[in-house]
């Protein structure tokens, strides 16, 4: 038996005073999947940037998508995690055409090395400002 | 069925010239688990980044710690990504006495909001520079 801390994340929306960070993932109780792409960058942009904007905007057009979340620090190492409904919306995803040009791109030119895990999300725990407040009280 | 590019992620050594970045997380084949903790950070180090090296290394000695990836952009969010064998291990590394006082000062001072997910990888593929030289070619 796995005791875990925290509060059993809720699906309902936030009250009227939370703030929502726009940066997390709103997703719904597991299960879903999580495909989590780890990267280091090449040097200079070449092209990169309005891609990976241009394949953030198309992802979330993809059935199946229900979030995505990254962050890539100055040394260039980079974490993206997306969550899709299922496994067969995740391949659907990697065989669009304008993605599977870009994932060529990634491999010729944008990536030095990159590592894709494909993963069942079985829980989920979060805390957000308010509870942050109230556990400082 | 999912058809994934890339070639299966080998267990084996690299072979002598292949350069090694140990900002990736060197895990065996799957199954194994991933905890995705996607966090923001409060403004100030607040001896945030003293106790995050010693967690780390913490973490390292844990049984059944498998790897850890880790990634914040200026904006202070960020993704940390750990692998384990099993959720039993997870289970301990939480539990674990000095990561139960780190935990607390994460929601109290840290973090103004978190989200943690536990998830089970199922498939794994990646590729190194040498490949990518390949590609080019």
């Amino acid at each position: 038996m796995v005791v875990m801390q925290g509060e059993p994340k809720s699906n309902s929306a936030p009250s009227g005073d939370t703030m929502i960070d726009s940066r997390f993932a709103q997703t719904p109780e597991p299960p879903y999947y999580a495909v989590i792409f780890t990267s280091a960058r090449t040097f200079g942009d070449n092209g990169y940037g309005a891609v990976a904007e241009r394949m953030a905007t198309l992802a979330k057009e993809q059935p199946g998508f229900l979030g995505i979340e990254s962050a890539r620090g100055t040394d260039g190492f980079g974490i993206t995690v997306s969550y899709w409904e299922s496994v067969e919306a995740i391949g659907e995803w990697r065989r669009q055409l304008e993605h599977l040009a870009a994932q060529e791109s990634g491999k010729r030119i944008w990536y030095s090395q990159y590592e894709l895990r494909v993963a069942k999300v079985e829980r989920a725990y979060g805390m957000r400002e308010t509870e942050q407040q109230a556990a400082a009280d």
